[in-house]
């Protein structure tokens, strides 16, 4: 198929991945504002036309930076539903504070949202960067929920439990210090996060 | 005091609430993108400079107009900590939903963040309004910390509830489906949410 007679899909997602790399590389290095489309192509060797065509804007490519990011962070119940959730939502604080530095390198350090307040803002901006955003976390989400389903039906979670509102809490919790209140997040809050969650307030 | 003779303070505070109200009135018609600085300016009936002196930018007043919003809902422990809690989060999700439709009319009911996505983005691009953003929540959030430990010396909580991972949990949760997964608030959801944090996963 094609006209060259290449397998085009292996090809293809190998470009797509140096572009992806390229592009998170560039992210880190220089910020949303500052880094360009047309640079990451050039940094990938692909050609520009290839980008543009899988995603049309700084926006979109952006979005599936982000989701390969997640994507690296593994999911599987081990048995031990505390440190699953304590270990994932770890994985995820890192990529956040990771992503915090991101497109205010003058003021590194700062309890800035960067990146990921640009996401959201381009999610809300852009209908289909929205879909595309909403899209990424219901896939990567389920695998969390589904994990805790089976901590629910293997008696470490109670048979009441709403996996989906427990996954809210936790992952909630974390975004809303990051976009919202501007505090800090670390190893130590997310024990005291997955304590809380799992443990309840009232007796 | 002053130039006039005037008493400043009280002159100030209603200039204020005027500004406060016509910028509030004009995001909610407009958008943030279409409404201008200089049009709330004209409808509240205040000089420019004066609000210029005050607010320096749109992202320093939107900050003013969604603090102003916040401070509308009342938090005070009634001896019912399941009822304030519910009562409290549905008013934020009223709030948050109603800052959900702005900032993009043309597309009213669709599940963008809105307003609430560009004051987080406002407030990762400019320390300043970062830092105002965070004020604001920092002072409205300790109240109802204050509440949650009122509950727990009431014997509502129990005496090993960490009330501000408590409170990240319930207000993160919303603010998560909002700015991040993009999924409904609504009444039912805020049930879920208070249950499922006050039960807790585990028995």
């Amino acid at each position: 198929m094609g006209t060259s007679g290449r397998r085009g899909r292996p090809r293809d997602e190998e470009a797509d991945a140096r572009i992806l790399d390229a592009a998170g590389d560039l992210l880190l290095e220089r910020g949303y504002d500052r880094m360009s489309v047309d640079e990451a192509a050039t940094r990938a060797g692909v050609a520009k036309t290839t980008l543009y065509r899988r995603w049309p804007t700084k926006d979109h490519l952006i979005v599936a930076v982000v989701a390969r990011i997640q994507d690296a962070v593994p999911v599987a119940y081990s048995g031990d539903v505390r440190a699953d959730l304590t270990a994932y939502l770890n994985a995820i604080t890192d990529g956040l504070n990771r992503m915090r530095q991101v497109a205010r390198p003058a003021t590194a350090g700062d309890m800035s949202a960067g990146l990921v307040a640009e996401v959201a803002a381009a999610a809300a901006r852009h209908a289909d960067v929205g879909a595309a955003v909403q899209a990424m976390f219901t896939r990567r989400n389920a695998l969390v929920v589904t994990l805790l389903e089976q901590a629910r039906l293997h008696g470490e979670l109670r048979a009441e439990t709403d996996p989906e509102v427990l996954f809210d809490q936790l992952a909630g919790a974390l975004y809303y210090r990051l976009l919202v209140t501007g505090r800090p997040i670390d190893a130590a809050y997310v024990d005291r996060l997955v304590t809380g969650a799992l443990d309840g307030a009232t007796s």
